[in-house]
């Protein structure tokens, strides 16, 4: 029998909780058999919301959590004082290996201190990065960090570029992928006073393919397989991405409707165009697992919907099997121990 | 009669010199009967090039530069040494007051020192912010700073928030524009250390309609007319502005090749996505203004083509017309004036 995959989510987070949230684990569990969810918040409402679908009892669980940390609260505090919170309940659950990842769509903030403080680092982990795949033209990029850790130094910045290789490498399957730095100009001497201490470092690291500084213009190219930044950065680079993306097919739909002929011709391209859009869809590749943490933590978007959820369950199946944060603590955590 | 502009011209920066940058010099000469135009370079050559037009010989001169500046060239150095280049030659006949302005697609290290070496700041102006507009869903706003002070303060981000403020109202004409912060949330605690510095300065700020943070993805919305960020991020917007506009459309156009139906819709649509991609394109809203300085300095994209140069060319006679360096001058230098 294959071994089950036990993710834990958080039913109260996110705009769309509880119903999206339930609706995609439910689909998550439908399209995977070896997927087992236990969905955390209030018992009521999820038996509730649970009685509309039909899906294999024996895959979803509810753990009742009577509270809810909210998207504006200090999120060390709620963290320290919400201990029946759906986000704090999951964490533990991860921390005590009952559950082998946790999912939320809730305060990012709360997830991220949530991982550091319940969950715990790596040894040798400086600070655990948030880190989406973003689509490119030639496939997906790991954006790395894209919000955990504004003010980052130099060290953490070279301690991504690694984590990022690791999970190009065994997550994604991209062999000695190419790592670069997001820069303003090409050329080495450019940038700030960050990316010019964190430069030579990368070029000393032997353990990744460095291949230097990329413009952002570069990104969406796909030039680069790990995209190392600092968070406020590489939180620019994934919400302009995503508004970007809303905006321009906004206006290229203001524009087929313009006149007759490409009215005529816009119904003549939607199912072609809409396949196409679906492979730039950022939403489509899952969450971003915060890395170097000694379980499994996803966040997802706040705005996310079922299809996202039911993503990100299966995505987390992959992180299992692969064993990404092992695989970090052996190739990282160790050789970094003596640095803690 | 109507007065005149003249407008240097650097005929030798930019990867498409020095045949774009001449083309756009006489199409800007033949659609504006008001500018003259000067073009700062190699005479046989520029010679050459025009020899190929046909246009108002009265409206363009040509000054001899005999050496250029390469991107590759550290530009403090390059300033300094290459007095006979067309950026030195050019500047100075800005500082000169010979000449209303001076454009170039070159080494933007180069045209950044001597805007401040060569032309000089406005007393009272810190560091003079390089502000180009981006198109939005609802017409165009104001990045400012896009690339000229990395590593800024935050008493330098709040003089950006006032110059872009006075741009936006004389030369783009927005009655009280509305000013907003680059941020990761939309909440005032959230931030790095810079934008939570910065944040209560613009609060006091009594000359801008402040509006707060903003997040990346309501940029492309137009949710904000002046965006105020230090260069570090400005560029990294812009440059995720270009990218990602040629790979959206990139990715839509092999979409829309895949099968016959969606070919002979992509005929009819043509020409409406045509024009409202026009829109779209940053390019189209000519180059970005190094504002505070005593003269008028604006930048060019490295890639210009012909259609870019004219647009810039065209858009110096609106900063001319409407005194915008005066303007800075007489709204912030002066009430800033002991801080030098």
């Amino acid at each position: 029998m294959q071994e089950k995959v036990k993710i834990a989510v958080d039913a109260m987070g996110g705009d769309n909780a509880p119903h999206e949230i339930i609706k995609g684990a439910v689909e998550a569990v439908k399209e995977r058999k070896e997927i087992q969810v236990c969905l955390i918040g209030k018992r009521e409402l999820i038996t509730h919301e649970l009685s509309q679908f039909s899906y294999p009892k024996d895959q979803i669980r509810i753990e009742h959590a009577q509270e809810a940390i909210e998207t504006a609260e200090p999120p060390v505090l709620a963290i320290r004082k919400k201990k029946q919170s759906s986000i704090v309940i999951g964490m533990n659950m991860v921390k005590q290996k009952e559950m082998d990842a946790f999912i939320s769509a809730g305060s990012s903030g709360a997830v991220l201190v949530g991982g550091q403080v319940i969950v715990g680092r790596i040894k040798g982990i400086e600070r655990p990065p948030l880190a989406p795949l973003i689509p490119t033209e030639k496939g997906v990029s790991l954006l790395i960090d894209c919000g955990a850790n504004v003010d980052a130094r130099p060290s953490h910045l070279a301690q991504f570029a690694r984590i990022g290789s690791i999970y190009m490498k065994y997550v994604v399957g991209v062999k000695n992928p190419k790592v670069a730095i997001v820069n303003i100009g090409a050329e080495e001497e450019k940038g700030n006073a960050l990316v010019k201490e964190t430069y030579p470092l990368l070029k000393e690291c032997k353990d990744i393919n460095f291949t230097g500084s990329i413009e952002a213009r570069e990104i969406p190219h796909g030039e680069a397989d790990v995209i190392v930044c600092e968070a406020f950065t590489g939180n620019v680079i994934l919400k302009l991405y995503e508004g970007l993306s809303q905006t321009l097919l906004h206006v290229v739909k203001k524009g087929l409707l313009s006149t007759l002929r490409s009215k005529i011709g816009a119904l003549l391209i939607k199912p072609a165009l809409k396949e196409t859009m679906k492979s730039f869809d950022a939403s489509a590749y899952g969450g971003a697992p915060l890395l170097g943490l000694t379980g499994l933590v996803v966040k997802i978007h706040g705005s996310s919907k079922a299809a996202e959820v039911k993503n990100a369950i299966i995505q987390c199946v992959t992180f299992h099997e692969q064993e990404i944060n092992e695989k970090i603590k052996n190739n990282i955590g160790n050789s970094d121990k003596g640095k803690e």
